[in-house]
């Protein structure tokens, strides 16, 4: 079921991706629903731009993915969880549905390798050709996702 | 130090408040680095046009606050991690740095209670007035941020 917004804000900023994802998944039928659920490997490839930003990337560091998930849905504030209809509805900030307002994916990855601005990862359920809007490191590698 | 970018991207996604943080910290001089670094508890205040999408918010639930960091500058890649001259130079993807070319704020965050649309939650190092872009459960309890 899709709930309509009712207020729209004014008010706006503009994110810029970073670089891309490469990854053999193309389509949200096919993609697990989080990156420890069969997930594969797959590349970030930085713009040249921000070379500098991704210079520290080293392979067996967990980094913190922020995505834009540019085939959901922005009008989406109520769903059934992971598309189970025997669930409730439930509001969308108390799920991870890639359709909600803004819809930012956060993926906890591995690196495994670096190659330029081309940095392979594990288990990143993100599609083919979503926008990278920003990667962080992981404080505690025992308690962050 | 700061160094521009010197390509820029075309083309770029509209992020859109689903709220505000109200917070006692008004400036980036008394903030913490961090939210578990001595941060007070902050209110989530929701716009009413997305009441549906935190309508199933619940005290005593640990969650993840995406924000715009507003007075955060966007042409910085490298800095001096937590802006300590002493250490070297690193690129943004690698720190925590609110000075990136996204400047999405994560925070890790306990929901203390719940009043219609506001959300008091603890730890939060957000300034008052940080545009809230998004909340998300946290997976699992132990090893998520």
């Amino acid at each position: 079921m899709f709930v309509h917004l009712e207020e729209v804000q004014l008010t706006g900023y503009d994110v810029t991706p970073i670089g891309r994802v490469e990854s053999p998944l193309v389509d949200r039928a096919m993609a697990p629903k989080q990156g420890d659920e069969g997930a594969p490997d797959a590349d970030l490839v930085f713009d040249a731009g921000v070379a500098d930003g991704a210079k520290d990337l080293r392979p067996g560091t967990d980094v913190l993915v922020l995505t834009w998930l540019d085939r959901a849905a922005r009008n989406v504030l109520v769903v059934h969880p992971r598309g189970d209809l025997t669930r409730p509805e439930t509001g969308v900030f108390s799920t991870r549905s890639p359709d909600r307002p803004n819809p930012i994916g956060l993926h906890r990855v591995t690196i495994r390798a670096v190659d330029g601005l081309r940095v392979r990862v594990s288990n990143l359920e993100a599609l083919d050709g979503t926008p990278i809007l920003d990667v962080k490191p992981v404080l505690d590698r025992e308690t962050e996702r």
